[in-house]
């Protein structure tokens, strides 16, 4: 009699971003004249660009043609991607990752996700509170979550760092040490950064603890600020102890392409295992490559046009960030991120909850955002708005929440 | 202090597939003047054809103009490659499969390696022996697999099917129940197919033993004779206790392109949980949908043109099948496979092991074949070739090998 994981069962609800588009899909039912704006979900919507729509119809003529067509691709990526981004992304940096610690995959959601698969199963997690809903969701599924308390509104075998006003929505340093600490910076969901000196203090706490850090990078595109750190191997002793998530869905506008890549250095050894070796047969086993054809267009990201290109949209989206921070500012609300980071994360006005505040926008402004405490119940009491919608929709929306 | 799945370290050597890339790579690298031919790993040759590409270039144009970008994709799919997979794949068959039964995924080896973990860790697992690398690995990686016995060269907890000369190549049901059943028809690695009767007697048995069967679909398109089922959902019953994994790999030429599709019908209920809902779970989880110009080009796979080049593509690689299995059959070599399948399994002639048989191929004839060992015990002493080259390398390696 086959038994099912029943892991799967202790989280609770469905996935954060399945309720809200219910939700959103019912109110336009019942609201079909209304115009709604989305700024929840964090989906791009700027097309892609010229440089990247070229490569990609260079790569599908290729297909078409016997000289040219590629089969099952290397199962770690193709050497003029991987050599792309250890040049652009980590060299250019002054970061030592080379092309064969980078893992192409198809995006870094699938990524961070899988990569709780290299650990055994009675490691302590550490995630920040807010967080990102798949870095639990994929431990509890695999049973490291332990029991939802609902008091607590979390699991009780994995360690929450709360971040709040109080602290600036950056973690401290837990009293049980953990195994694993997931960090994402700049962070989903409060756009807040980490200085590289503070980033320093978590890999030197790693490295003194035998922990592992698994450092979701996917927004760095977005730092401006100097000195803020793009990548957790501009530290030192980060070779040792860290994991790097990277996407192409927030920079060059791939969240309908997917392409992601994760770096695992070889000097990561945990238990005498190196965590390489683990990743590259994980991939080799149950994933079979990036499409060809995506492939191309991310090395097309790294062109000379390209890069013109998707600096354009992250300026785009920007724009669209200081018009939300500022708007709401200016009407008295409470509001950070959104200066090196695409995510504005406001405090919810007269002591609403996250989906009370949710509902309310939705009905009165018919504009769509994330409920904070979606991500964690440090989040409660506050609500994530993007700046991935257009200009002429983000001016629109925002009018609208503070008319 | 991190801990790593020590179940990765029971996976003895690497993944079947890489250890032949490096040895034939080290041939190549010593003797850079031969031709060597490839009919190993299950890659196929030619170019993707025009309907496709014709598919993928309208995608990526509307992909580069604003009004008709699109972002993430549905978790499951786009509605249009789901109701075209339903009506072709399903009910011209007379298989009752809803389009909302579709997982659309990046391609069934994914799936086939992602599938167990809705399953919990102490399911007794029955494979085919030999068989497709996969579905043992991934259940060894989560730790289903006992302890590696160099004696049975197999994993302890793991039930072994074997499928040799004396029973057709056809797995017999297990003395012990398993919990899980692989199987795959028409078969990778041995081409055998089953009959409608008695795959009706697998489903009857998992019916009655409260046993899911991961059905691997991935080579229907190759299947030629009357009566032989390209869906285990033509049985009755099948739906309260089956999987069925679909590949757009073998029959479109997808490898590269990367698309595949499972089907979880709401009505597999077990341990009083519907497995649909754990799937549909898995995906919004950690998975972010097929990109959108691929399944684009899944959709063109159903056009009428597209159905009538697809028809050529298979056709063209069974020509191939057919000149193998003749021309060996012909030489005195004892065949299998190959008319319905586009693999040809081989005995090795006198009493070769199978990786002795893969080195005097590739030295003798610069022939690159897959060792049947790699595929479990029982696959010693046999040898697969895949139909999967271009016709003219396929003739010239057949008449290398029988020459």
């Amino acid at each position: 009699m086959a038994k099912v994981n029943r892991n799967y069962l202790k989280l609770p609800g469905s996935y954060l971003f399945s309720t809200i588009g219910k939700k959103v899909n019912a109110f336009i039912a019942d609201n079909p004249d209304k115009k709604v704006i989305r700024l929840g979900i964090g989906d791009v919507t700027q097309p892609l660009t010229p440089t990247i729509t070229a490569a990609l119809h260079r790569a599908v003529d290729e297909m078409g043609r016997a000289e040219t067509f590629r089969g099952y691709a290397p199962d770690l990526g193709y050497d003029f991607l991987r050599n792309a981004i250890s040049v652009n992304d980590y060299k250019a940096r002054g970061c030592d990752i080379e092309p064969d610690e980078i893992f192409v995959s198809d995006g870094a959601k699938c990524d961070s996700g899988n990569i709780q698969e290299l650990f055994a199963l009675d490691n302590k997690i550490a995630v920040c509170d807010p967080v990102y809903p798949v870095y639990v969701d994929s431990n509890v599924m695999a049973g490291r979550g332990g029991e939802y308390d609902k008091v607590l509104e979390g699991f009780t075998d994995i360690v929450y760092m709360p971040c709040t006003e109080d602290n600036g929505f950056a973690p401290v340093i837990p009293d049980t040490v953990p195994d694993i600490i997931y960090l994402c910076f700049p962070n989903n969901p409060t756009g807040a950064v980490i200085s590289k000196e503070e980033l320093q203090k978590w890999v030197d706490y790693a490295n003194d603890n035998g922990s592992v850090i698994i450092y979701d990078a996917a927004y760095e595109a977005y730092i401006r600020t100097e000195g803020v750190p793009h990548s957790i191997y501009e530290c030192s002793g980060a070779r040792t102890c860290a994991i790097e998530l990277h996407s192409f869905s927030k920079n060059a506008g791939f969240t309908g392409v997917r392409l992601g890549y994760t770096v695992v250095p070889k000097d990561l050894v945990i238990d005498d295992v190196a965590l390489h070796s683990l990743w590259a047969r994980r991939h080799g086993t149950k994933y079979n490559g990036a499409p060809y054809i995506v492939q191309r267009a991310g090395e097309a990201v790294y062109s000379d046009e390209g890069k013109k290109e998707i600096k354009g949209l992250v300026d785009y989206y920007m724009r669209n960030a200081s018009y939300i921070l500022n708007g709401l500012k200016q009407a008295g609300y409470s509001v950070s991120g959104g200066v090196d980071a695409p995510y504005i994360w406001l405090k919810t006005p007269d002591n609403m909850t996250s989906w009370e505040f949710f509902d309310h926008l939705l009905t009165s402004a018919n504009v769509v955002g994330t409920p904070g405490s979606g991500f964690g119940p440090h989040g409660e009491g506050y609500f994530r708005l993007t700046a991935f919608g257009s200009y002429e929709n983000t001016v629109e929306a925002v009018d609208r929440i503070i008319g």
